[in-house]
This record gives structure tokens, C-alpha cells and sequence, in this order.
């Protein structure tokens, strides 16, 4: 499918990144609506023109006019709504997600829809440290990466119409991944990311810690103000990915501790050179 | 002292932070002078009237005619330097620094120098990933932290100057901390960021990563690029201090992994909360 302009698209779940999808289509011309729990996060939306139709109730009408339905709900609830609700998708609709965990639910989604509906999944790597339509804001879309999930099941053109609508929302990078490597990479790069944010934050209680630090610990507990219960979700939805992930990082860890205990310079400074020769390269990529 | 506009600084060490200082001061108006190893970096600073003179001699002539001495050398260097040439510092001169470790070089200077030359230890919470008075930019202090580190033999008078040496370099907050208490808060907000930043970026080879990346890999690594020579000995010179906060947080970032890996998302969602709640305070005052 190409996304022309008379194309019209269906948010469900009308959070953060539901609310930044919806701003980013709005301001290119097309036609937006929602379905979402809350009516004040409809009155907002509508009010800040960031959809031009809502509903609290699964709208049948809303959902059968839409020729690309967005889910941006947390995995389980996801899974819940295609099981209730996935027989009212109309026939020739594609459907992709926002979701950040794949293997889970993926497979399982693709399985419950009807022939006919293509589910082609993305995981959008933006976010903020706050949740809700209110703190939507399509600019942290800016320089992130999109990556487009297919299963062996996704058709090329689906996956190219996600690709198309990873550039119309404005990513910087957009890249594909099946949905094991993709998760393998989610639990190293965010997953055991925001695990070391939290840890670093609840392994101190000194109140008096903002008059005396610097940049490094503000920007590594940025992300310490995290949603509790849609992270515990994604990390128990791709426990073992992140479980091998966070023993690969306690091996290093523990490697750096045995240096400083043991007055190791020599492999303590080599470890840092090569933390600095990845960071470079990874400075020169991006 | 007061520092009135007829002051004369001499930096030792013009290097990242030394030019800094330099930049700092020369845009308020006072004299600055420099002694460093490198003719390149005394012509680079001259030329940028980051200084008014400058030596790679350790010229008798700077040091006498300096009011306050500002060393930014690595601790050893700064020591031997003490040991060396302490003797031809002027009696009325203040002498402080930009040292990112206490109590393995504050007491040892002070009992190196004559009576009538008063050292007033300082650390700067500011830095950047590069290195060299040619990356030095004194916009990195306007909201950063400034700790003046004074020992029982230090003057209410030094530390007085020495907070309005900070208020003059443009920091943000001003504290003071015992050596001790410095070295214990720096090894968790400083030491131990850099070594969870490092064993990060080597945990894991993959060369694709930045195709992938969210911002919270971007933060959590961005200090992963490090000066290896000078952050093996910042560690060193901290052992006892460093060696504890790795063992607190690993304790906790253990916690969080037996969390995962037994499927406990309540306790999990419990440090999730505490995380955020200790965030959220330090964004209110910060």
C-alpha cells in the first residue's frame, strides 16, 4: 500500500507516542482518529487538533474506515483488543504497532487476524521520560532510529508501506530486523539501559546528591523516572533476552571491579580503550 | 583574599579544564598567565587571548608575580610538581585546583608547603568527553557544581576566596565537603558512573548498534569515551572509596536481576518507584 494522501489512519491508544503519531500525520494532511479510554484525552487531542474523529468505544465505524490502524498500547492489552476485537477490521487494512517488545506478541497477533488484515510491526526507538497525549511532541522523533519488524509471514509491500510511514513521521534511520534479533538488541541497548538507570538511582539515598554531582550521573538516571508498570511488563515480556543481557554486562562489570581491586591498571586502561573506540565509532555513525 | 580585578592567576597545566579557567578569567578582565609542557598549547593560548603570558619553563617569575595558582595536572604530577618547585611560591599566594580526588593529595600538598602559602582544594564538577586547551569552553560551568574541599587547616578567609573563585568562573552551586566526604560522593556521582559507562560499551560488539539505538544508549555512553591514562589513575587514587559503591550498586543491580529472573514484578515495580521518586526530587532541585 502507498501511503498517499487520501489515506486515513486509526490510533489505538492514545498515550505518548499514540499522541506523537497522531501529531506527525496531522501536520502532513491526514486524516486522523482515535480510540482511547479516557474522553479528556479525546477532548485534548481534539482540541489541540491532533486527530480529527475520537472514541472511547471500540467504534466499529472509526475502525472500518481506516485503511492503517496504529496500536500503541502495552503488549498484553494489544493481544487482548485483537482477540475482542479483531474481527472488525475491515479486509485490505494494514495494521502495525508501536509496541516494544516482538517475539511475545508478534506471532501470536499475526496468527489471530483475519486473511486479508496484514499485521507489520514497528518499534519506533523514541520516548520521553513522561507518559500521556498531553506530553506528546513529534520532534523527539527527529534523529531516532524506526525499525520495522517482519515476521516470514509479511508481505514486501507491507513492509515497505512501514518503512514509508517511518519516514512520513520524520525518523532519522529507518531499519529492518526479525523479531529475535530485534529483541536481542531491545534488551541490550533499552532494556538493560533503563535496569542500570534504576539501580544506580535506588543504590543511594543521599538527598544532597544534585549539589555535588555532574553531567555523567544526570544523564545516566535520566531515564530512572520510568513508567513502573509498562516497564516491568517489557522486561518480563523479554526476560530472557534481557536476563542474558545483564549477565554479558555483570560479566563486565565485575571484570573492572577485579582491576580496581587488584590495581590492574594496565587492563583497566585497555577496557577503556575500547569503550572509547566504540563510542567514537558509534559517534562517527550517528 | 578578595578577588579584585589587579589578581594575577597563573594556571599550571593548561589543559582541558586549565583552559577553562583561563577563558573564564581572561573574559572577566584579570591577568592570566600559564605554565605548561607544550610550546603548541602556550602559542594556541596566547593566540585565542585565552592568556597574557605564558612558559613552557617553570618560569620563577610567573609564580612570583601570581596572586592565586590554579594547578590542573593529574594528582601525582600535581604532587611531584609541589615537591619540586613548592619552594618558589611567593608567602601570600593562594594556591588551589581542579583535582577530581582528595584525600590522596589535599593533606600530603599542604604539609609539602611553607607557612604563608595556604592551598585551598577545589573540584570543578564540569568536563567534557575531549581533552586539550583547544577544546576548552567555559560555557561548561554555567550549570554545573563547584566543591570547595577544605581540611582543618585551611582559613575561613582561603575559603572564602575560594568560593568566589567559583561564583567568578560562572558555577552554578557552590558546596563544600570534607576531603572524606567528597571522595565517597565522587566515587558513586563521578567514578562510578565512568565505570558503568565503560563496561557497557564493552559488553557488547556489535558494530550495528547506532542503526539501532534509543537515546538511553546514547546517555548511558556518552562519557564511555574516556581519557583512559587519567581515569585509570582517578580510580586508583579512590580505591576504597570506589571499590564500596561498586559493591552497593552491584548489590542493588543484582537485586534487580533476581527480580527478573524470578519473575517478581512487584518488587521490581517497587525500585521502579523508588528510581522515580529519587529522580523526580533531583529534577525539582536541580
Amino acid at each position: 500500500m502507498k501511503i498517499d494522501k487520501d489515506k486515513k489512519f486509526l490510533i489505538v491508544g492514545l498515550g505518548l507516542l499514540g499522541g506523537c503519531y497522531a501529531m506527525a500525520l496531522k501536520k502532513k494532511g491526514f486524516y486522523v482518529t482515535a480510540i482511547t479510554k479516557e474522553q479528556a484525552d479525546i477532548d485534548y487531542a481534539l482540541a489541540e487538533k491532533l486527530i480529527d474523529n475520537g472514541s472511547t468505544e471500540v467504534s466499529e465505524a472509526l475502525i472500518k474506515e481506516a485503511d492503517i490502524i496504529v496500536f500503541a498500547l502495552y503488549p498484553h492489552t494489544f493481544v487482548e483488543w485483537i482477540k475482542n476485537y479483531g474481527n472488525l477490521i475491515a479486509e485490505g487494512t494494514v495494521i502495525t504497532d508501536v509496541t516494544g517488545v516482538k517475539g511475545c506478541i508478534v506471532y501470536e497477533i499475526q496468527s489471530l487476524l483475519k486473511p486479508g488484515v496484514e499485521f507489520i510491526s514497528a518499534h519506533p526507538m523514541a520516548g520521553r521520560e513522561v507518559s500521556g497525549v498531553k506530553n506528546a511532541d513529534d520532534s523527539i522523533f527527529k534523529d531516532a532510529n524506526y525499525i520495522v519488524v517482519p515476521t516470514d509471514k509479511n508481505t514486501f509491500g507491507a513492509i515497505e508501506t512501514c518503512k514509508e510511514l517511518g519516514e512520513i513521521l520524520g525518523f532519522a534511520r529507518i531499519s529492518v530486523l526479525n523479531p529475535e534479533k530485534h529483541d536481542e538488541m531491545i534488551a541490550f541497548l533499552s532494556q538493560l539501559t533503563h535496569c542500570i538507570a534504576v539501580s544506580l538511582m535506588c543504590a543511594n539515598d543521599n538527598p544532597g546528591l544534585v549539589l555535588y554531582t555532574g553531567d555523567s550521573f544526570r544523564d545516566l538516571t535520566r531515564i530512572a523516572r520510568i513508567n513502573d508498570e509498562m516497564w516491568s511488563e517489557l522486561f518480563l515480556s523479554n526476560r530472557d533476552a534481557l536476563l542474558k543481557e545483564m549477565e554479558k554486562y555483570k560479566r563486565t562489570f565485575d571484570k573492572l571491579y577485579e582491576c580496581v581491586k587488584n590495581n590492574d591498571k594496565e587492563e583497566m586502561r585497555s577496557m577503556m580503550r575500547i569503550s572509547t573506540e566504540r563510542r567514537n565509532e558509534f559517534n562517527k555513525k550517528a
